[in-house]
């Protein structure tokens, strides 16, 4: 059984960009929506190119990843129908790899990989500084706008989360830990993380 | 400022444990309820007795520390005229030396400390099976009454909270990292926590 570790998070959290790290420190595969997003609409699904999918390095995606609204707004909108291909590939791909997956609900899709599951939350303060840092130029929003925003994303993912037939997104009992990351660095978590990995992976 | 940890945990979790082996490998102070009440029955909450109070070593404690529920209840009876006194000694203890603080609302009463805050919890079965390792010999307890027992035990910590003025024990956001000992060694989550307090102390 291949080693899969699943990271939810809140919206401006870092959690993204702990996965990430993650991912390049353990020598894991990284999958996040945005990934998962790209091989199905330049492959479609399909079992023949997941071999070609896999041999795709971490940083060989075209397209900027991170924070925007924007792009999280474009992608929204594919949910939907990207939701049933979503979870076969994530499937596929959990059965090839070592990977470290971001939100999606792989926690819940992957459940019989018994995947180490990680959320990832902050306090407001910390996820709306998180966003300025990630803002593209053109962003001038409000902190109270951010914070609208934060809170919509984070409810289409407790929507998505409950398309996939769970309505406990981001409850403690669903996760193997729960990290703050307010008053952390995401470098410094990562090497925690990777320790609670080792931990959790030793027997296999 | 002295570095500060404050465990919270669900009863047969596992955190008291993790806690005292923390202690033990960060070189850290340890107390619990029992150190606590053990402290002022035997001195009276005077600060003159602080001082040689701070030279009892982690294990110079007469009584069983341990999961039982007989110990449990009597201590709960002495609970309301404890807490001024507790607090008190709580912040004296936290001003002179690095600690684990286990319980107790110590994550409220230390805020001015700025500690490191853990919440530990576990699933039903691994909190029954771990009370039944602890249990004492005539405790022939079945699972629905350990686990009516917990569930117990676990409202009255929350109702403790409740008097130091939040209602919201074992609710993530009230901590830096909550962990789930499910699937966990103790030991295991020694080492990792271990790293985590470094990371967060690091600066100090």
């Amino acid at each position: 059984m291949k080693k899969i570790i699943t990271i939810s998070r809140e919206f401006g959290s870092g959690g993204r960009e702990l996965g990430k790290k993650l991912a390049e420190k353990m020598n894991f595969k990284f999958y996040d929506k945005e990934k998962l997003s790209f091989l199905i609409q330049k492959y479609g699904y399909d079992a023949r190119y997941i071999d070609s999918i896999d041999k795709i390095g971490n940083d060989d995606f075209p397209f900027r990843i991170g924070n925007s609204f924007m792009l999280y707004s474009v992608h929204q909108k594919q949910a939907t129908e990207l939701l049933v291909l979503e979870q076969k590939l994530i499937k596929e791909l959990a059965s090839k790899n070592n990977c470290v997956f971001v939100g999606r609900g792989a926690d819940l899709i992957l459940k019989e990989f018994d995947p180490l599951n990680i959320f990832v939350f902050a306090d407001d303060a910390s996820k709306i500084e998180r966003c300025k840092q990630n803002a593209r130029e053109n962003e001038n929003l409000t902190d109270k706008q951010i914070l609208k925003q934060i809170k919509n994303i984070d409810k289409s993912r407790q929507k998505h989360y409950l398309l996939l037939g769970s309505d406990s997104w981001g409850q403690r009992e669903n996760y193997d830990v729960c990290l703050n990351a307010s008053r952390f660095e995401i470098d410094d978590l990562v090497s925690v993380v990777e320790g609670l990995a080792n931990e959790f992976f030793q027997g296999e």
